[in-house]
């Protein structure tokens, strides 16, 4: 603390980007009422199938396309304001700064295009779980060039045997490559319930805002610092939208939020160097995605949808299952069931069909499911507040307990 | 031609480029009409007004976004292979190059996305005025960092008047931003007929490529270097998409396609450092702009659409036209009205009205209806066929006469 590592330059940039963050969101809530008719009218519109009414009332879609695009616009500004101290000749512009902003919003403006792409036209799942990892290769050349240290530090336990430290070379990159990839859909994953896409990325910006606050302090300034200018708009223009998307739903996010968040995390968790601690503020999500493996990889049979189901006498959801005979099931599928049946995420039961098979019946493989499953039939914005909790818990709490507190005991400070 | 100023590397990039362009050309050529049904029920479709059963057909609209989609992948690739030869530890890493190719594909990207946007739900005109100033701003601190030159030199002629250069300062910046606000939009003025917006994007991308094939001998050959990596992906993914959009088109190519391909020769005349002569091979548009001044900015009223219309008895087209009272014409609409009708360019009769008012009658202010007028009824493809020419001469060939014949009599070589 005696050495201030950030200048007054940069608290200037700071307290600019709060304040054009916040024109920016109240530019977003002014501009999703304004809008929301022409996305009905371009047919980007579904029915909330969670409400008693939802056939009546056609709820506009893809509206983090606008959070993007405000988003963007105020990036570019920042931009042009955090160089502004190199805009005179004698200066020596740091490109090697620079390409780190340019290619962030790059690779984020090319996962925006896909959502939305994906929102108007649906685009083929093979095709969207590759592209961002080709989004993500200017990322990794900017890792290159700024940083090529591929070598991780082993945690103290397991020096004894495996040393101090490894160079994992190429595949450090191959792991960067999946944290774009990880991250960008882990987001559209967890979702379904009305505030939750949005709700779980404000919790999430909001904790790397804090992790960024605390580490300013440290030899990595400039990293957390350019984190920072990507979080607070990212905030700022996200908070209008999880208004209108929380319970009951005004609009709904589309993809191209959740593209464009999950993105945004992923590019800055790479480039802030913290991909580690970023993923960490994603385990709810990582947990989601482990628990979805058995119907996504089809171990077990995955129906279209796999949202709660509601019940219109109480207007509370339940968790949707699906069924299938006993005898179609791989050993492989029954050994995931049995697993997470166990654990309690999913609840299972067999009985005889008319025609003397057993069948199978089991609730689906999400945690929005599982949390049914543990507290009964849910209204669903007690459903959305309580996963809200668990990201808030398991997702930040915990990441701040093993970054702060248990690290400690794995690695020298 | 005695020292090789680009080296085996630079060819085998280039190679590389056009293999990987033909390869992205076949993937378009094969997209198209596997997405067109999808566009259509996305409700991205339109009539094709200059046919006899255009009422009966819906027409897939948008197909650029499938062109810019593929090219943002290819140029992907490209940046990892340019930069392949700086991936060891060794190497010093060209930052200053990198940051041209993040920037130029960062501000292509944003106005694919904004194309598709407003291809999507239609976009407010003064918000797409703007908006591609705001994305071009981090190429202009990319000129900043690289160049910081903002002198131009003077034509010989003028220099005892004017002195032998001027330093234009932030007018320079101002100018450059003018440039990417003037091409993005300047192919999707000059539009509406068949096959037109992605024929002068080719016939430009080509007179650019043969520019730069030119000039890769020259002390520039980076620049033009960087150009030819833009330019063979560019005319390879929009040939397709010509062939299908030529008359009678079976798709359209939306506003993404020319917002994309207008910024992308902005991008390129900007950081390629040719932005006059890329000017130069815009004279159609630059032509066409100046002639809508009047009706774009309502000296002459401006009917919701401008044009042609077809004659159905004939199969042809005629030039469209525009009545209004003679007195409600201000003094500066009226010489406009003169200016143009004296040069050809329109033609206008008046008459008396019923109510014994004069009215004046004129064909709209496009060079299409110019065109028109010129050469008489003529079919659509015949109509396209001409305005194709007349990009080649009044852009293709005019340019490389004043760039290699006429310069010598202004600047010393």
């Amino acid at each position: 603390m005696s050495s201030p590592v950030i200048d007054r330059f940069d608290l200037f940039t700071i307290v600019f980007n709060i304040i054009i963050s916040i024109i920016g969101g109240i530019v977003v809530n002014r501009l999703i009422p304004m809008l929301k008719e022409k996305f009905i009218k371009a047919q980007l519109w579904g029915y909330d199938l969670n409400k008693r009414n939802s056939k009546e009332i056609k709820v506009a879609e893809s509206q983090g396309v606008i959070v993007a695009g405000i988003f963007l616009v105020l990036m570019f500004i920042m931009i042009a304001i955090v160089f502004s101290e190199h805009l005179h000749p004698e200066s020596d512009f740091p490109n090697h700064k620079f390409v780190e902003y340019l290619a962030a919003l790059l690779s984020i403006c090319c996962m925006v295009l896909l959502g939305f792409a994906d929102d108007v036209i649906d685009i083929r799942w093979n095709v969207k779980l590759w592209l961002p990892m080709i989004a993500s290769l200017p990322l990794l050349l900017v890792y290159f060039a700024n940083y090529h240290s591929t070598t991780i530090i082993l945690p103290k336990p397991v020096r004894p045997y495996f040393g101090q430290q490894w160079n994992l070379g190429i595949l450090y990159y191959v792991y960067m490559s999946m944290v774009a990839i990880f991250c960008t859909h882990a987001i559209n994953i967890l979702a379904g319930v009305n505030g939750l896409e949005v709700g779980q990325s404000v919790i999430i910006a909001g904790s790397v805002l804090i992790f960024n606050l605390i580490e300013l302090q440290g030899i990595c300034a400039e990293e957390h610092l350019f984190s920072l200018y990507f979080m607070i708009p990212l905030i700022a223009c996200s908070i209008p939208l999880l208004i209108r998307n929380w319970c009951p739903a005004e609009v709904f996010v589309g993809d191209t939020y959740c593209y464009f968040a999950g993105m945004t995390f992923a590019v800055i968790g790479i480039l802030g160097h913290f991909s580690k601690t970023m993923l960490l503020f994603f385990i709810p999500q990582i947990i989601n995605f482990l628990l979805s493996v058995p119907q996504l990889f089809k171990f077990i049979p995955c129906p279209r949808h796999r949202l709660p189901k509601l019940d219109p006498a109480l207007n509370k959801l339940n968790p949707s299952d699906v069924e299938f005979k006993k005898k179609d099931l791989k050993p492989l599928g029954w050994l995931m069931l049995r697993f997470f049946s166990l654990t309690k995420f999913i609840r299972y039961r067999e009985y005889q069909n008319n025609d003397n098979e057993t069948m199978i019946n089991t609730t689906n493989f999400t945690i929005i499911n599982s949390v049914l499953c543990w507290f009964g039939p849910l209204h669903e914005e007690k459903l959305s507040r309580i996963l809200m909790l668990i990201q808030l818990v398991f997702g930040s709490l915990l990441t701040f307990f093993v970054r702060y507190y248990l690290v400690r005991f794995f690695y020298d400070s």
